[in-house]
């Protein structure tokens, strides 16, 4: 039987374990962002690694880079962003809750998506005459009308003794391709690929979201992994079905089953696009299927905006065929954060052990924070702790991993397995007689005993395989 | 003979090689922040990984933290920096330029140094009677008076629909550091460290910085490492004493010669510190010594400035003899970017070889971006070309490689030493016959003949040696 984990289940765990925090806590929170503790930047910077090894380091044709979040404003303009990247909000004036318009006009089956605020705030008067309109929270009806806002998050990087305007404010990105693009003249020139090529990065982005619930889901600061692959227009149905292949078994390499991702094709496509699909995981603490990743053809438009308003020339020569023309150019983009709580949401496993329940994140090795926890079995046996001291000077130049001699090993097993460890290695008397240690399994509770001087090679072989 | 290498020296090979790009290049720039590329971003983790690896990974008394740049405003209320962190500036009414008025002073032999704005301009004005006032840039002697100005970069996170006002504004972080004091009792609270013990994070900081010159050594958007360890005040010296030694180890690990760095150590001291060191290296491209790293000793100011304004109790009690007390810090703080700039500017080398001038990059092999190149002899020969893809396909998975039939063998060879690959693997006719290939090793130019399948086990062995 399933059982089903609540956001609250995990919130709870990232806090109590150290994965993740509420942001300036001390100070009473600040909304829509987190902060990541011990356990959860070692996942994080895992789950990173991971897509970085199969989007660059796997592939000759993909280059990494690393732009910055300022960017010179008018790539926002160019790219539709500054007057056009807005949602409809609407205010309680009662408790000041703050509700997307167009969120509440799905709820009564009215489609808003890309309306126009007279047609938004239309709808909301004829459910405020029929007195259907309610704020969600505490159910006044005293709600403003639809406002459009831009998500855009401004700041006066460079214009430090200026009042900020809309003139002279720069923009944090709200989203991390706008530096691929615009370096996409610099790669080739410097690095001269040849058609197809991608350009992978990291990294973070802003937006000033209405709401930003589900915890590290939907977030104000938040990081994206994007590769912009960049195409002859004919190729681009050949390039766009292998990297819909390559991420997808990307999800199940790193332990995903298949039934919990699904496609999803928009069938609103933005004017320039020509094919999206997302892939969408089934979140147990979330109530379903939501969006993780997004792959997108995206046609000439984002290097053709840039060229038309820099002024610089963004076309790509076929040196065979001496064709000039502007790649097209299709977009694989995902949340890191969103695949953070979605490995958090599929390893959280809470099952019967001799009649009790056992907790453990049942995470693909390769991305468990910690690989190997090293414990004495007692702690005021000095020639126990001694060898288990040694034994973690043996694993931690090779592996991520922890010393723990604090309370019983039933308690500590039961940290490891909440963390994720995919091996403990308990040093005990036989070990003084024998040189071997007990190596213990998280997933199938086997323990092995080894001898000490094989024990590195042998969960070298365990972890590679 | 030691060869000067200049910073344009640096900005030119990383601009032609793809480490890093002027940020919003074709946008005609944006002033104070770069974009790095494929070889840049590559590089800058691996001096990133290797700096976790030795503060996070290899110790089990610090702990990792990723916090968001956002935080609580009244964070930089009680850190002093809202109001506190500002620097005096002249703007030159000709040419626009902007000067520190500090820095104009000393250049006079006037220090300034935290000196009052009335101060630093009766001392301006003092010059300016002299007529010894003068722009830097263009010789003109219409300066405005100094004007304090915050190096604090405001932005509306939170607050999309109002005006930006210094009441509702919310701050990039100018340091790292700040969310780590935030994070301290979260820490406690779920990972029980005793003292002493650290916590240690990577983060992009922002200042807006009057003049950011000297490439990536200065800039608006930086990253920094940056790491605070919690200690007894009794236990001060010991701990500052054992990071001094520890990062100064770090340096000569990776390469570094000890004649290169030195310790600074501060004479004035803000008012919270009690001791104040930092690693200055000699960096050729910025003609002498500067800083790259600082360990400061800094009391119990930031936990009690936090304590005081948040009302959160963030004292420690001892376990064995109860006393309660307020961990005094001491911190380790370097900026990546500098690093960035400190590991190229050292291992860029000219040398002689066979008459001709030979420009490689001498860096250290777990910080080369790339660690193997796999050259066929000839692109125009199936046999060759097939079984250099194979041998990039052994390596691929293991090592960050690079696959190259562009060219010549000397040109391809000349374009891994720019960018500092220790191996080149060349794949030529005799390969077909006996199955062994040439490993060409960047440093002294030695060719080795080694078979095909013992290839991944020579390089490995040689890697971690």
């Amino acid at each position: 039987m399933e059982e089903q984990i609540t956001l609250e289940d995990i919130v709870s765990l990232c806090k109590r374990r150290g994965f993740v925090y509420p942001s300036s806590d001390i100070y009473g929170g600040f909304a829509g962002v987190y902060d990541y503790g011990h356990y959860g930047i070692l996942l994080k910077n895992n789950i990173q690694a991971a897509w970085w090894r199969h989007m660059v380091q796997l592939r000759d044709d993909v280059y990494g880079l690393d732009s910055a979040i300022f960017m010179h404003p008018t790539t926002w303009v160019a790219s539709g962003h500054v007057g056009g990247f807005n949602d409809p909000q609407v205010d309680c004036r009662k408790c000041k809750n703050r509700m997307r318009a167009d969120h509440i006009l799905e709820a009564f089956g009215i489609n808003a998506d890309k309306a126009t605020i007279e047609y938004i705030n239309a709808e909301l008067d004829r459910l405020r005459e029929k007195k259907e309109l309610k704020c969600a929270t505490c159910g006044s009806s005293d709600l403003t009308p639809a406002r459009v806002f831009s998500l855009m998050v401004k700041s006066n990087l460079g214009s430090p003794t200026e009042e900020l305007t809309d003139e002279n404010a720069v923009y944090l990105r709200p989203e991390t391709c706008g530096g691929i693009y615009l370096e996409y003249k610099n790669t080739i020139d410097s690095l001269h690929p040849k058609l197809p090529f991608g350009i992978a990065q990291v990294g973070k982005a802003f937006r000033n979201e209405i709401v930003a619930r589900q915890f590290v889901f939907r977030t104000r600061e938040f990081e994206q992994m994007e590769m912009q692959y960049f195409v002859h227009p004919d190729d681009m149905k050949k390039s766009y079905e292998m990297w819909k292949q390559e991420r997808w078994q990307w999800y199940l390499a790193y332990g995903i089953p298949a039934e919990k991702i699904r496609w999803y094709q928009h069938e609103k496509l933005a004017h320039y696009a020509s094919e999206a699909y997302d892939i969408e995981f089934s979140f147990s603490s979330l109530g379903g299927f939501k969006e993780v990743e997004g792959i997108h053809a995206r046609g000439d438009w984002d290097l053709s905006q840039h060229a038309k308003h820099s002024g610089v020339d963004l076309s790509y020569t076929d040196e065979a065929t001496k064709q000039k023309f502007i790649p097209h150019i299709m977009e694989t983009s995902v949340g890191l954060g969103r695949l953070f709580l979605m490995f958090l949401d599929h390893a959280y496993t809470q099952e019967e052990v001799n009649g009790e329940t056992r907790m453990v994140l049942k995470l693909d090795k390769r991305l468990a924070p910690v690989k190997v926890a090293v414990f004495p079995l007692l702690r005021n046996k000095p020639e126990l702790v001694q060898q288990a001291r040694d034994v973690y000077d043996m694993f931690k130049g090779v592996f991520m991993c922890e010393f723990d001699d604090n309370g019983n090993i039933g308690k500590r097993y039961r940290r490891q397995d909440e963390i994720g460890t995919p091996w403990c290695l308990t040093i005990d008397f036989q070990t003084l007689e024998d040189g071997t240690i007990t190596v213990r399994d998280r997933d199938t509770l086997a323990q092995e005993r080894v001898a000490i001087n094989e024990c590195v090679a042998y969960l070298k072989e365990r972890y590679e395989k």
